[in-house]
């Protein structure tokens, strides 16, 4: 186990924290009580995985092994819950947190993927899923068009960040550089989107 | 095969026929057609199963080897769309019916997780994923937030049952009892929450 | 592979497209931007084989090994979203190559199923299942209650289509026209209920 696998597993469990976070604030918008908080938490924080892994066949689902992943995302909704954090306060660090969530899992997906025999395109696709699928879990549960389908420059920039480290990893690239280069152009791009407001045109129908 | 796996083979059929009433009466509140009613009385009555099973790896699905379950489940959303029971009147007798399905599939999901290899506490978290899952699928489809969101001690009381009998099990309890003092259990809070109406506070913004 | 196969590759092609359109219009009434359009028509046109797949335990899913799938649905929903077509006028259209495209889907994943060792009336179901579930989808994540749920002549026309052919195989007539007939038949029903506006009442409750 590299350093960096040691710094990985721990920014792991920050990632699922952010994304169970993400999930408590919408079950907040919703009224919800505290069950419902750790339910929307850990559908979030563990949904892209889930998804990732029923696709590729791996099963007994990984959480089930791994009790400290439902704990972080259940304390991550009930500290939200009890905390009552002003939302519109805190909303930028936790859009960022979440680019941050968004660079983590997109390439950690990847190369779970990779690693399972996907092809690198599929590897690419499932490592998006992984990132982004929790979040449209969330939107469904909490009766909303996730938000997914309408922040575009999300799921294109774990697209991106998968892609670089796919390709650098078939040139050969180690996968120390190869992981940080993939996570830094997915927080790069989402968080241009974020800092300058980058949003591609809706549909408008024909006049 | 004891007597009590004869019992409990019908009380089985019972549970799913409860659970597929609930899914139809609320098709009823969507005036769906026949076949809508059908299909949320399957999800509901069968949904919690078949999500335990595509996350422990237990596949092809049960049901695929069982068609009296869905049977069961279709027959009940015929029967109510035919029978037009007055909702009102009819509801105290399916809360109670709804409670003794929960405690039902929350005990015997746990047993079939553990069967399966799953550690104690994902077995009882699986147990609970069986109990009440269907009914997020019926919320989900007819396009409402989850009850299991908005009502707490629904999903504790099935977390209190699956507990007591995986306790009773590692203790070296005998199989029969252990399943019915955790059924009980899941019944009695359960039961307690409906009877005195028990329910934990909703989430409220800081002033 | 006989003359059929090579066609029925491509007609699987062209039915994937077809969902994927539909999906592609739910979007363009949401408003979703270009990448909404495509995981919606990608949900809609690959969601039905993958929830068969995943019940059968048939993984990993099909699609990861066949780009041109996703690919095929991607195109569709972003021809939709720059061609911008008038959606008054191209509906008829679109409705009788959904038809055809359910009629397709309906028996080849019958066919599929059964090869997968699933009983004959298990087979029918997850052929219905192949050609439905990813409308239910384009509409459980487009927030609407499904049109499934509400179009009863849909899933009994698959239903009807999966039966003929299963029948006719156990009565070993030969592949090919067992999979036209059984089309046919979806198609006519499905086309019956088009034309002349079949449609079953909906609930009522009693006065």
């Amino acid at each position: 186990m590299t350093a960096l696998d040691a710094l990985l597993r721990w920014l792991d469990l920050a990632g699922i924290a952010v994304f169970a976070v993400s999930g408590a604030l919408v079950a907040a918008q919703k009224r919800l009580d505290v069950v419902g908080f750790v339910v929307v938490a850990v559908l979030t924080g563990l949904g892209g995985g889930t998804l990732r892994d029923l696709l590729l066949g791996r099963t007994p689902i990984f959480w089930l092994r791994a009790p400290e992943l439902i704990a972080v995302a259940a304390a991550a909704a009930v500290a939200v819950f009890f905390l009552r954090p002003r939302i519109a306060d805190r909303f930028p660090a936790l859009l960022w947190a979440d680019a941050a969530g968004l660079a983590l899992f997109a390439v950690l997906g990847t190369e779970i993927a990779l690693i399972s025999g996907a092809q690198p395109w599929a590897a690419v696709l499932l490592g998006t899923v992984t990132a982004s699928f929790g979040g449209v879990l969330r939107d469904i549960v909490c009766n909303e068009i996730p938000l997914l389908l309408r922040q575009e420059i999300y799921a294109l920039a774990a697209l991106a960040g998968g892609t670089v480290f796919v390709v650098l990893r078939l040139e050969g690239i180690w996968r120390d550089p190869a992981l940080l280069t993939g996570m830094l152009v997915t927080f790069a791009i989402r968080g241009a989107a974020i800092r300058f407001g980058w949003s591609l045109p809706n549909y408008r129908p024909r006049a």
